[in-house]
């Protein structure tokens, strides 16, 4: 098994299979020691973080099966904090794709004269961004992606439609929960010129809402792991 | 006639035959005394300068016409300063739309890590902002566009059908003249729900070159208007 990429939170191994192993690490991404999934570099190591991950992705991506959404899932041991997932290339040099459900935080810093913080966003409004930690995570278009030779148009048309597909069964699930989901952030790649949603489906990915209140990403994934 | 609007740069009159009447005025925008067509404030006037954007306007919207596409203008009265127009509502509270075929100015700021400066967008490329001073005139989606009720999907692929085409019709009579369009900027409206171009079509919209620099607009205007 060979390590291929060393991430902030996670190890890349390729396996002779074809396949691919992530391993969930402790480290997370923070500031100052405390734990921000909005943060860009290692701030803490919080001990189990990475099973937890693990678990809540585990959780999620079975239930995308059940609902027949390929993704790059194939299976997990989380004894090694370990999942198998089909060998995936990103988009460019990393595409954030957030589907929003309630419209809040930069959504409302942007287009605040048109719509008040709060508001429902009937079916879901699905946008893109480039990771870029210098320029902000510019926001770009289906137009952007595709002058930039990032993706076609078809495998935008194809992220989006998945992307609407997997926010309502997870909000579902949060639903059942007695949990409200705001907005919640994935990572596509593509696999012989499929698109499928690849990296982690975890606490720090969403802005998740209960009775009113912002719920935290480690008590959220209590919640969500609650028998 | 009757004045129902004074803006920076033209005021405008209701016509007892439905229509609307443009005059364009000499203030310009600017600041400090020195003309910059992005500039959000009235900074200078120009005698002479409202007939020549009209001038400009005309040459543009007439070429559009020959062409078969339906813009908002009807006739003009260069002696009076004045275009006549088919009413329209702006969407939202505003839109610009730009068309950019060569990548530069704020496509690379937010996306230069994917493209030099001065490559050619093949076909064109369309993008739409909300004007908004204050947030700075943020870029805005399709999606967005119709998650915040400003516009349907039909009217914005409409508009960005047709503003591809008035691009390629400019940047053919520009090219005729030794001169290279990089972008250029519009303004739509809707008139009985058809998404029509309104507004001007004039050298401050434009970012043009001539044998690898910039040309000011008031010697746009100029190199335009030569017969």
């Amino acid at each position: 098994m060979k390590k291929v990429y060393e991430g902030k939170t996670k190890n890349v191994y390729e396996l002779e299979n074809g396949n691919v192993m992530l391993e969930f690490k402790d480290d997370c991404t923070g500031k100052d020691g405390v734990f921000d999934p909005g943060e860009n570099s290692v701030g803490l190591t919080i001990e189990g973080i990475g099973k937890a991950n693990l678990e809540t992705s585990i959780h999620f991506f079975e239930l995308l099966k059940e609902a027949g959404i390929k993704t790059h899932y194939v299976s997990a041991d989380i004894e090694h904090a370990t999942m198998e997932v089909l060998p995936a290339k990103v988009f460019g040099k990393g595409l954030e794709v957030i589907c929003r459900l309630v419209a809040t935080g930069s959504f409302i810093r942007r287009y605040g004269d048109y719509m008040k913080d709060g508001t429902v966003l009937e079916g879901g409004y699905v946008e893109t961004t480039l990771k870029d930690d210098a320029k902000g995570d510019p926001l770009i278009t289906k137009e952007g992606l595709v002058a930039l030779g990032i993706m076609s148009a078809d495998m935008f048309e194809s992220m989006k439609e998945q992307t609407l597909k997997i926010t309502k069964i997870v909000a579902q699930d949060l639903k059942a929960k007695g949990l409200d989901l705001y907005d919640i952030k994935f990572e596509f790649g593509y696999n012989n010129d499929e698109v499928i949603l690849i990296d982690e489906i975890a606490s720090g990915n969403m802005r998740v809402y209960k009775d009113g209140k912002i719920v935290d990403p480690m008590e959220l994934t209590k919640l969500i792991l609650a028998k």
